[in-house]
Order: structure tokens, then C-alpha cells, then sequence
């Protein structure tokens, strides 16, 4: 593998020049995996512009970065960042041009190094973003996975089946077909409580009536997938059928217009409009879709143009997604991504219908294999 | 639950004059959500000297904020650090006195609320940290759950079976014994592989004459139960016994010490010097424990006293755990901890025992049940 990553850190060094910066001190876990192959709680990785790599850990990984990093110096400390800024080419104090990962980096650990290196945003993200086709097949493996664990669960979506046993079902059958792990915690949200979009699993039986939404997804070799299907509990009322066509063909223009040149604001538009046509939009609260890879959000996301609010960016997600050049963002080949529009009525229900999807050259593939029909259980 | 969380808002509330605050800007997801009951991937709340408080999140997470914060203003903005700053009591710009969570803020985040606000530690943390009866109720169960899937587990450990099986086994007999979610991913290390404390179950099998060493938990209602144990596949070898018998002793000296009033480092040099005396000192490179909670590790981290290194604090997790005044924490009433001593062997195999327990005036209450008699499968 040390090819590949090496080949990873080239790109990334590619970059600090347009940072200005004569290195990168790269300390987020899953960039240190992506740019290395070591697997860690406290490791970083120092990248510099001449793409030679330094890598501390402490002396639970030591033996691993051992093993994983053989072509590049090895560093045994506790204390990685430090480490790595007092050594060669980290340049640290007043002068230092070792960039750190601000969207990353705690404010507390930043002072800690002095509060003065500069902030690099979204550098390894920008790299990240192109999968190589081993990385897609990753991904490809992920969503089998996800739909066959679909298939498998629909016999027990039935009337008194709680949301909780189908997500503890879902997760059962995507262990057995051989997921690492579930990407993330599986949302099934039944009936009224399918008006919000990100519903906890309860203990709320499904009825005859419902719409029920499960979004959910394995984790494969790393890579996550990502998937909703929304279906009937019995034959639909006339609202919920119209309301179901109207985010599948949103789904569809959103798929239709994953090409990769187009800017990611005006694939999210080819289904926002749909919705607000059919008078809608409000209920369509989140972006159209996002990257998909090492983390279940990434970039490219999906999301509407913004109006200007010059020098106020949003402090958006927990996670502290960074504020994105979302007016200029396009596909490129290679890249992830999921369409996912939804429509939620409060007090109602809601439906959402995701794909996981690579945009190319020649038009996208979908990774997700499973019907769109409305299934009526 | 309302008058739980004002109460909590209170105790934050009176730490502020200490760090030189008049409100604090809370946006760790955890923390937010101990405050208020509101469990959001984008929300934030301003507790203000006066303890009065508002909290923002944006239209996914409104409803439910309206709900379950009815006491306290509530903001629908997607920027909710920039809505809760630019409200009443939220003083930002050069004069500010809203401090940050600086072990949670991004540096991204942090510099486009203007790189100028007070930055805290551990403020909530210092709150979480002693749990009242309920909060230790939660934690109960969870470790109920998980000793129940110890004992569920025992019949799968033999020969043949996989660490990844066995993973995959536990996690879900704690779903089925009724836990929300692992508490973290099971760590599952047999022969070889356990001399790696963070080892990833792998598709190595079980073999006779294996030490395996399962460090897993369940999550219940939010809090997190953590406990291992060493078995033993087929009779132990003599330096297995002897490793065995030692880690064992080395635990019960941990637990014996963990009495209120006595200092962190304390704990772990009863359970250490113990170790060191036997020759295994280098062996056992990690702290003694830590504190267990709404997070699987929380302050207060039972850890060998520093050597003085001022001014040079550790950059110590991926997490970035802050610099923690290890010299002066003592153990309180009702602060849930756990005793987690292990010696690893490069290339032999390792053993790691861990309870979780409460520290009590009374004395240590003891949650995990399971026996600490070795095994023999």
C-alpha cells in the first residue's frame, strides 16, 4: 500500500504552495489513515511541499506505524504534534509555516502550539474527494451490502414491529453479509415520525398506514455507505402515494443531473425545483445530498446556492463542517456522492429516497442497486 | 426533566467567575445535551452568570427543541454559535466575555467568531464529572447489560471461532439484553494480537492454549458501561497464570485505592507500583483509568504522575483531551470511574482486567459483577 499513500501525500504536498504553507501538520485520524495506512486515536503526519513525510504515534501504535509507514521516519511520542513541529521542516514559533488543520484542530490544542501556525482548511479533504477505483470498490462492496441488508429485513416490516428491532435488524443483517460495522446509527422513522428527518429509532410499533423511512448504510474496509427507502404498511392513502412520486422524481432529476462539471448547487436545484413546484419546498430542509468515503459527510456537499452573507459563514454541524466555496464547487470523475431528497410533513410523515452514486465521465453509476418502486408490505 | 437540566445550568452558571466569563457558548453535542435533554448534531446553548440561557439549533431539531427546553429561549438559526453570540448576554468582538468550549471548537470555528473569545476547559466536563443517582441508575444498567453479555458470550469463545465473531457476538447480545448501541467498538485480542491494548478484531481464529482479552460495553440511555476481561482458551500455561494472577492483584490494588478524597495519580501508582515491582513496569503504558459517563472517557483520567514538563503540555488524543491538573484531582462522591490495568508482551500476549465502579464516601460501589477469576474455556 505504501505506493498509493505515498502517491496521496504527493497530491497533498501539491497543494501547500496555494496554502502557503511549507508543510502540513495533518492530525484528524482519518486523514492520518488516508495519507499513511496507520489506524489511530493519537497519531499525525507531517507532509512537507517536497512530499517527504514524517509520522509520530505513541507506544500503543508504535508497532503498527512500524509495520504501515516503512517509507517514511517513524516517531514514538506522546505528545505527536509537538513532536513533529520540533523536528525537520515543522516549522513552529512566530515564523513557522506548518499549517495545521483548522477545521480539525481544537482551539485548546492550537494555543498549546503557540496560536499562531497557520489554518489550512479542507486540504487532505480536497484529496480525498477523487476516489481511486480500489476506493470505489470499497464503496461498491459497502452499498451490496446495504441493499442486501434491505432485502433481507423487509419480511419483518410488519404491524407491531417496533423502529427500534428493525434498526437493530437492519445492523444484524449487514454484520452477517460481512459490514465492519453500520456507517452510522440507522434511522427508521414510522408514520408522524417520519416528519423528522433525523428521528431516533423508538419503540413506536409500525401500523397499517404508515410510511416508514430507513436510512441507513455498512461500513466496509472503511468505506460507508449510505441508503434511504421509504415504504407503505399496507396500501398507501392517496396523499402518501403522491407525496412518494413526487421525491422519486425529485430523486431522479437530482441523479439526472449528477454530471460531473456541473456545479454541486445546481444538482441540488434539479430537485429542489421539482419540490417547490409542487409546492413543497419548505418541507425540503437539508441539502440535496454529499460526499461519501472514509466519513459518511464529506466533501462535495450538495446544498443550495447560498445568498451572500459576506463575512458571516455558518458555524454549520457539529462536527464543524467548514464553510464550503459552495458557489464554485462542480463534480469531478471519481467522486461519491449521494442524491437524497425528502419532503416532510409535520404531524404527518415524510418520505426520503437515497441513493449512493459515483459521478464519472461518462455519466454516473449508481452503487445503490435497490428499487425505487414504492414497496407496499 | 426540566428542573434536572436548570439545575446543571446553575452549576455551570457558578463557575464562570472563575474563568473569567460572563456566559459560556456551549456547542460539544454532549455537553449541550446534559444541559438542556436536546440530542442535536447542531445546537448550541449560552448559559449566561445569571444561569439564565438560550439555546439555538436549526428546522431539523426546532420541534423537538420546543419540547424539551420549554424553560429557556430557543433560536431557530443554522449558525447557531453566530445567533447565540450576536443575542442578548452573548458578547462577542473585542470586549467579548462569552467563553468557548476550547477543547471542542474547531480553530476554524473559533476564528470566525473573531479568534478573540475567552477560551474554556472543561467547564461542562467539570460538571459532568460527579453524576447524581439517576445518571448512576443509567450506568448501572448498562454494565448490567454488559456483564449479562459476557456470560451470554462464554459458550461461543472455542477454538475456531474468530475475534471478529466474537465482536460481532457481543455486540449483539447487547442489543438483545436491550442496550441503545455499543458503547464503542469491542476490542477482542487473542493470543499474539493481545499484546496490542487497542487491538482490531481480526479474522484471526481462537486457538487453544489463546489468552483472549474482550474490552467492550453497552450504552444505555446515553451512558456508557466499559469492561474487560481475560479468559483463557484450554489450561493456561504458567506465564499466563502468573501474568494473569498479577494484573489481577494489580486491579484489586486500583479498586481498594479508589476512595474519595484520594488523588488520581494515587490510584494509579496502587495499582502500578504493583506491576513495576514484579518487572512489568514497561508493560503497562497506559493510564489506569478514567471517568465514564455520557462519553466512554471523561475526566477525571487515572494516570501516572507527570514529571514536570511546564509549559509543554500533551497533545494527547485524536480526541485532544485537554491538559488536565493531574497533581490536584481527587476522587469524589459519585464520580463513576473505571480500573483498567494491563500488561502486554510484545509477540506473547497480554492481559487487561477493568471494572467500571462509582466512587462513593461510603467506598467504591462496584457495577461490573462479572468474577475476576480466570476462565478457563
Amino acid at each position: 500500500m505504501t505506493a498509493l499513500h505515498a502517491r496521496r501525500r504527493e497530491d497533498l504536498a501539491a497543494l501547500l504552495p496555494a496554502h502557503e504553507a511549507d508543510a502540513i501538520l495533518v492530525t484528524h485520524a482519518v486523514n492520518v489513515y488516508y495519507l499513511t495506512g496507520l489506524a489511530s486515536s493519537n497519531a499525525a503526519v507531517l507532509v512537507r511541499a517536497d512530499a517527504s513525510a514524517a509520522l509520530a504515534t505513541d507506544s500503543r501504535y508504535i508497532g503498527a506505524a512500524r509495520n504501515v509507514c516503512a517509507d517514511i521516519e517513524v516517531i514514538e511520542e506522546r505528545d505527536v504534534a509537538g513532536a513533529l513541529l520540533a523536528g525537520p521542516g515543522g516549522g513552529s514559533g512566530g515564523a513557522g509555516r506548518t499549517g495545521v488543520e483548522a477545521d480539525h484542530m481544537s482551539v485548546a490544542a492550537y494555543f498549546r502550539l503557540g496560536g499562531d501556525l497557520p489554518r489550512l482548511s479542507q486540504a487532505v479533504e480536497s484529496v480525498r474527494m477523487v476516489k481511486d477505483e480500489d476506493e470505489i470498490a470499497l464503496l461498491r462492496t459497502a452499498c451490496e451490502i446495504t441493499d442486501r441488508a434491505f432485502e433481507a429485513v423487509l419480511p419483518e416490516l410488519r404491524p407491531g414491529t417496533t423502529e427500534k428491532e428493525i434498526a437493530r435488524a437492519l445492523e444484524r443483517h449487514m454484520a452477517a453479509l460481512g459490514a465492519d460495522a453500520p456507517a452510522f446509527e440507522a434511522i427508521v422513522a414510522s408514520g408522524p415520525n417520519g416528519a423528522v428527518p433525523h428521528h431516533a429509532p423508538s419503540d413506536r410499533p409500525l401500523e397499517r398506514g404508515d410510511l416508514v423511512t430507513m436510512d441507513f448504510g455498512a461500513r466496509h474496509l472503511g468505506y460507508h455507505a449510505d441508503m434511504t427507502r421509504t415504504v407503505a404498511i399496507g396500501e398507501p392513502a392517496g396523499w402518501q402515494r403522491e407525496l412518494y412520486d413526487l421525491v422519486r422524481a425529485a430523486q431522479g432529476a437530482g441523479l439526472a443531473a449528477a454530471r460531473t462539471g456541473t456545479a454541486t448547487h445546481e444538482v441540488d436545484a434539479a430537485a429542489r425545483d421539482l419540490i417547490a413546484g409542487a409546492g413543497y419546498g419548505e418541507f425540503f430542509k437539508h441539502g440535496l445530498g454529499h460526499g461519501v468515503g472514509l466519513e459518511i459527510h464529506e466533501v462535495p456537499f450538495l446544498s443550495p446556492r447560498k445568498p451572500g452573507r459576506p463575512g458571516r459563514p455558518e458555524l454549520s454541524e457539529l462536527s464543524e463542517q467548514p464553510e464550503r466555496d459552495r458557489e464554485h464547487a462542480r463534480l469531478e470523475d471519481r467522486v461519491p456522492i449521494t442524491v437524497e431528497p425528502g419532503v416532510y410533513l409535520p404531524g404527518r410523515g415524510g418520505v426520503r429516497i437515497e441513493d449512493t452514486l459515483v459521478a464519472r465521465d461518462g455519466g454516473p453509476e449508481l452503487l445503490t442497486r435497490t428499487t425505487k418502486e414504492l414497496l407496499v408490505l
